[in-house]
């Protein structure tokens, strides 16, 4: 059960260095220079300087099926690659009338029109991806879900057409805030 | 978005009588004489004095397809209604074998092995619900669900009729700790 809940603080301090940072849908979050990935509670001084603190914990698959899950599981690759210096943060809120539906209709907008997962697995093994919850830790968390991405810098165009894709699905009507951040790692 | 998060705090203050509590699976939880329900932020008195505070969050439906929530949605009570003196609070770990399984897996565990939202249906409307999620809070979560039953001292049979079906249900073999806590509401 450990390293579920992880801190992405906003600030002056971290090794990942925004380079742009854009509101896709929805209010803004506030400018800041670098992102602390923080894992387990946050008590350091970056949190405590943050210009925002975003937190969010790794659960259970709600959507992916077996078969495609195992596809994932198979090619995925890890965070921390030393040639993944390229690095992308997408908080997203989807509205209420997304959390309305019903747990087979949101399944089916995910897997039947949406694709989601297999337009996820076009990008392995060059993207590695940790998703985060937020909606299920308290009442009033800003976003519902954190994605954290890393790529080499070959592999950017990539990304942006990953995510190009999922933002003309069916799923993303349903999005009400999305940022998307982009950091590059500082060299040690 | 108010009022999801709910905290139950055994001790000495509540309007709720502790009648019998029982480990069914796992270890118990400490005697209390009373339960207060508080919705919210927990931080009065009778949390800070509590020999324990299980603490869960209302969320979207996981299972539950479109066809029987509309059923359910229909029939369901409220909570509070003056008759429904009795209540239960039955906090409930899943193991990590449940935890691993794809989402269409548990689906299935729990719509056509187990039936679990047909068996709840036979007992609407004498029997309220609340099902609050604990698992994704935080890390350390003794609990993944806290739910909360309320009914009048003529339907306590239906009730064990209630948790007994579900108890021998192949979704039940995934529970790994189980406390089953009998509440009376105190005349005001």
């Amino acid at each position: 059960m450990n390293n579920r809940l992880y801190t992405f603080a906003g600030g002056d301090s971290g090794i990942w260095r925004i380079v742009k940072m854009e509101a896709i849908a929805g209010e803004p979050i506030p400018a800041a220079v670098m992102v602390d990935v923080i894992a387990g509670q946050e008590t350091g001084q970056s949190s405590r300087e943050a210009k925002w603190l975003l937190r969010g914990i790794t659960s259970n698959e709600r959507y992916v099926v077996h078969d495609e899950r195992e596809q994932i599981l198979a090619k995925q690759p890890a965070l921390g690659r030393l040639e993944a210096v390229c690095a992308a943060l997408i908080p997203i809120r989807k509205n209420s009338a997304w959390w309305n539906l019903h747990q087979d209709e949101r399944q089916k907008i995910f897997e039947e029109q949406s694709r989601h997962a297999h337009i996820g697995l076009q990008y392995l093994p060059a993207i590695a991806r940790r998703l985060h919850q937020c909606r299920d830790l308290g009442e009033s968390e800003p976003f519902d879900f954190l994605t954290w991405f890393e790529f080499a810098p070959a592999d950017e165009s990539n990304f942006n057409e990953l995510v190009a894709k999922l933002r003309v699905s069916p799923e993303w009507n349903y999005v009400e805030r999305e940022i998307d951040i982009r950091l590059v790692r500082e060299p040690t």
